[in-house]
């Protein structure tokens, strides 16, 4: 019934734009990354990730000979730090999450060897994977924060702290590298925390679920790769007992008070949106608060409702869904529009300006849109998770693999956000390594594992959903197929998919993309239904068959809803899967005086454009721009704004910025 | 050479819309007002006013008695009150510039008074006099925060502390005060509190200037009222001490920062632009930082221009006008763009939802327009001042006189209002009375002294500079004439000036209001030039002379330059002096779905509409609303926008908000 994504061995991608994206991952980011995590990047914010599990072990190793002094509490630390006095080595550095980094790049780093064995890199990760088995405690307590400045602290706030969250990375990292490599030693240590976690939480046992999603996905993922039950059950309680009352974080946050000696909060759960606890996840209908958990979250009651057959969360699920797809995301793809909380907004408000759009909170939402797909094939899944992928993700990472946006705005003037504080929040420029280092990892294992997004296979149907130029191994009703799918969607959107070899009977169907019109898909002899956005072709396939495949991949003029008070009036440029952006490099500035016309949609140009010795598509449309005259009063009786021909040059959104610091937009007005 | 104000007896005001204003001041804002000073508003913050004189008074009758000891600290008092403990009797609470608000609203008695005689609103205002000599210390000293807390901190934190601006207060009501009744008792105690402050500052004395403009302005009128150069020499070191290095805020911080044995920072300008303190004033040409302080600054500037012939001072202030008027002004005559610091935000930085444009700044603006139109008659700053008047400054007050506004936005949600933090400022109703109550005294004293900035007089001409029916006792070349203006521009543009009685000279120049067109002036034998915006009738005026005045008044479409990116392609609407908005009340929501269309503006209706039983004029103007289909997608390819024929409903901008909670927008989108 359920589909389920391609092995990360049966797919090999050859697609010219994503092999190289991939590549980039492992020849650049991954190299960069792990000079990250130990601290050797110069200029560079520190990570202090293999600085932490090095101290946690020694932590471990002092208690056990009985030398053992809780560390100095983490403030005075830092401040010490600022003062320019040097590291502590027993002590805890950064953020209570930094343990996540580390996992975050094994994971990748897990998805590189499987696509391409690498001794060097494979002994690299081992270094990380002992370093994190040293600091796991007897118990199999697994978190650096807790083990360096107090154990006995363990697991009492579990809404800002993040152990549940650090042990479902830890849990991804352990599947993914022993799939790997074969081994089971990270995996038997996140069993091992997990354990420990579950003689803790469970029912009949302490309540309690993460602050931070992510645990529920990961343990659905451990019950899959182990199919130990209990796995399934602790992930099934931690949703379960979300957002119930009495509030398990407001009984944590009134045990703290009453060691403080402060009354008693209510134990109603409404003020807990932020991480989504404020209400039962079955019940949920709106997507609020902080973006990133919000999609870890759905993303784990997708899992959910494919593996317990649950109704009422399928149901939630694809209510959540609506509720962001429908109300609350921006057009590329990008999903949170505050930064009060790196949150959910109101529905339709999304600003281009002041926009949040976090790079984690789009790699959050393919996580999602995949787990929808294995729920039910729809084609508009498929297209939302395009829509993240190609624009908002790849936006998060310089084309060098080095410089990363954690906020993702669809307009910037730099000026603007040199000086106002309202937009503190947005960089002009990609930076080198964050304190707060949650993107760099999540975009590296994204598109190390994105074989595992592009198609899913049920027992008679292997299922396309992006156009990804590769080869593949599926299997129809237990037969083998080998196929070629050639595809190139940051050139055109022809493609063909050929049978290399095998023979199988069953359906192969190819998803329509919402960008197209008047798709083609050659059945070349096969049965063709549609359905839910897929053309479905079913018979009988063997060696040589050939599906050809034409998607028009015209210049487009988008609008939002016009319930989108931000964009009123307003168009964005896109052609096929990439939403396009104008920059000062190449329109002078202000940008916003330039003017869209619908009716010249049909003279653009496309081409090619080099940036950082990258060919990336472009466009050239012909507009107008509005003058301006800064000597002419500020208010006046209107008149038809006086505008002279221009050609607005266009670039895909995920390229901007990597040619210096200017303006940037991706909405426009029309004339 | 230059231009006085009328004074307020020589003029009374008949306009049956202003008159009302004024009269709603003396029968509403000022008793309630008295009643806020007095802390008797049920449910309003207290004031704390009258607390806070009596408390001064008595510290220093227990100093003089030896049993004065320091009161408690502000901080630990106020954390006691919010635990519900009762008020100390000895104690100072609220902001530490809290003394101003009663010198306000003693200012705007006085106004009345000189209006209208009334003998128990004298009394009243007679025990704030005395309450407030009662608060002076023996050397003159008048600030009921150091006087209660610690004396010898006094003349300390200029910067951020309000002494000095308590005390430009103090002058503004002293010199009214004595205007009105010809007692000297509130002047003597402004001059005493000005002598204990020039003892202290000035050349070859200690270096300082106020935090928060206004002393400036007080003490040229205070030099004007009393012939007394010590107060023009105070007024003009305060303000050629400003922004010079080393910067005496700079130098302050630092000795604080001794105190507390932090290391000095260096004794730069350039941090203090919040205060206008960044550089020397008379090197300025952008308006910056907190919009209230700057316009008192420009204030003053104009002032010393203007009294000292000071030809650097009068070059800054219109750069600074042009800065203002060019760049940085709302349509609704509100200044301060950003509730960051209350201030100016960078040029053509203008937004309608987040804006701040605070109440007080845009009555700074009227008050620095009128010193620029003493400097030199040009009718842009009539336009400007009439613009800040008829919009923002009112917007400030309901219509019932008892509800204010501090921030003035030009586009409200209420919904998002409740939710989003990042319009935390923004109040989608009126407040009764704030804790940092200082626009509704603002308000008071601007508009109960609203005929000095009607009509202003040189030599030989008199120059109307508002359309606000009067009747007025003017002198040219030394020959009085009694004239009658009949106007209301809450209606049409029509007015007339007849000379009632006397003989004259001289020229009358009548403003040409930059939203009319095709103005007529009858010249009634006069010789008539236009000049600067005004069109000048000169002759021998005697009694029953008539010049009949029409100043069309259609239905305006306006624009914003394109340099302004909030309001690109969008109009507002205007008539008159009044810009008009559209509410929820009239016209559901969204409201952002409307569409003006520029060929209908001559179809518009102009009526009257009922609002606390209150007349006002209302617009009515066929127009679209787009049709917006929630169940649509978000995003779709771009096709000619869905819309129906609506009419318009619009109000002016001022009389928004008087029916309830609901959406309001100044600038809409065109069709």
């Amino acid at each position: 019934m359920y589909s389920y994504p391609l092995l990360l061995r049966q797919i090999t991608v050859s697609d010219p734009f994503w092999k190289r994206e991939m590549d980039l991952v492992k020849e650049s980011v991954i190299p960069y990354q792990w000079e990250a995590l130990n601290d050797r990047i110069p200029d560079a914010a520190p990570s202090w990730w293999m600085h932490n599990m090095r101290a946690a072990a020694r932590a471990i190793a002092a208690r056990k000979a009985g030398k053992y002094t809780p560390a100095q509490k983490l403030v005075p630390i830092v401040t010490e730090l600022e003062k320019g006095k040097p590291a502590l080595s027993d002590a805890f550095y950064g953020w209570a999450f930094q343990d996540s980094d580390g996992y975050k790049w094994l994971e990748a780093v897990s998805y590189q060897l499987m696509r391409c064995p690498d001794a060097a890199l494979q002994a690299q990760a081992q270094e990380a994977v002992d370093a994190i088995c040293a600091a796991q405690e007897e118990d199999g307590y697994l978190d650096t924060f807790y083990t360096i400045i107090d154990r006995s602290k363990a697991f009492t706030n579990l809404k800002d702290h993040h152990e549940l969250y650090c042990f479902g990375h830890l849990t991804e990292a352990a599947v993914a590298w022993r799939q790997a490599t074969g081994q089971d030693t990270l995996l038997n240590a996140a069993r091992r925390f997990g354990r420990c976690i579950s003689e803790r939480f469970g029912p009949g046992k302490e309540r309690g679920c993460p602050g931070h999603e992510i645990a529920e996905m990961a343990l659905f993922r451990l019950y899959e790769e182990t199919g130990e039950k209990e796995w399934l059950d602790l992930a099934c309680f931690f949703l379960d007992v979300r957002g119930t009352e009495p509030s398990t974080f407001a009984l944590e946050e009134n045990r703290r008070r009453k060691e403080q000696g402060l009354p008693e909060l209510p134990v109603t759960a409404d003020r807990y949106a932020y991480y989504q606890a404020h209400r039962p996840v079955r019940e949920m209908s709106e997507a609020v608060g902080h973006a990133v958990r919000q999609m870890y979250l759905c993303s784990g009651m997708a899992d959910a409702a494919r593996l317990t057959g649950d109704k009422e969360m399928l149901a939630a699920s694809k209510r959540l869904w609506r509720s962001v797809t429908g109300e609350k995301l921006y057009v590329t793809g990008g999903v949170g529009s505050t930064h009060d909380g790196e949150a959910f907004s109101r529905p339709y408000d999304l600003p281009s300006d002041t926009a949040y759009s976090e790079t984690c909170a789009a790699v959050g939402l393919v996580f999602w849109a995949r787990r929808m797909l294995q729920l039910e094939p729809r084609g508009q899944y498929a297209d939302v998770m395009e829509q993240a992928l190609y624009n908002t993700v790849l936006s998060g990472m310089a084309l060098d693999g080095k410089h990363f946006f954690y906020v993702n705005p669809l307009e910037v003037d730099p000026s603007a956000c040199d000086t106002d504080r309202r937009l503190s929040h947005v960089k002009p420029e990609r930076q080198k390594w964050y304190g707060c280092a949650c993107c760099p990892p999540n975009i590296a294992r994204l598109l190390s594992s994105l074989p595992a997004y592009m198609v899913t296979v049920s027992q008679d149907t292997a299922f396309i959903h992006l156009y990804i130029g590769c080869e593949m191994t599926v299997s129809l009703n237990g037969e083998e197929l080998k196929l070629k799918l050639d595809a190139d969607l940051a050139r055109d959107g022809k493609a063909s998919l050929t049978v290399l070899s095998g023979k199988a009977n069953g359906k192969i169907a190819f998803r329509i993309p919402a960008w197209t019109k008047n798709a083609a898909i050659g059945s070349d002899g096969k049965k063709k239904t549609e359905r839910d956005g897929y053309c479905i072709l079913e018979g009988e396939w063997t060696r040589g068959d050939t599906v050809q495949i034409d998607f028009p991949m015209p210049v487009r003029l988008l609008a939002a809803s016009p319930l989108v008070r931000e964009t009123s009036d307003m168009l964005c440029v896109a052609r096929g899967p990439f939403v396009y952006c104008a920059e000062e490099a190449d329109n002078g500035k202000p940008l916003h005086t330039l003017r869209l016309i619908p009716e010249k949609a049909a003279e653009a140009r496309v081409d090619r454009i080099s940036i950082e010795n990258r060919d990336v598509p472009a466009i050239t449309i012909p507009g107008k721009r509005i003058k301006a005259d800064p000597d002419a009063p500020l208010y006046d009786d209107w008149t038809t704004p006086q505008a002279y021909d221009t050609d607005i040059r266009l670039i895909p959104y995920f390229a901007w910025n990597n040619r210096g610091r200017g303006e940037m937009r991706v909405w426009m007005h029309r004339m």
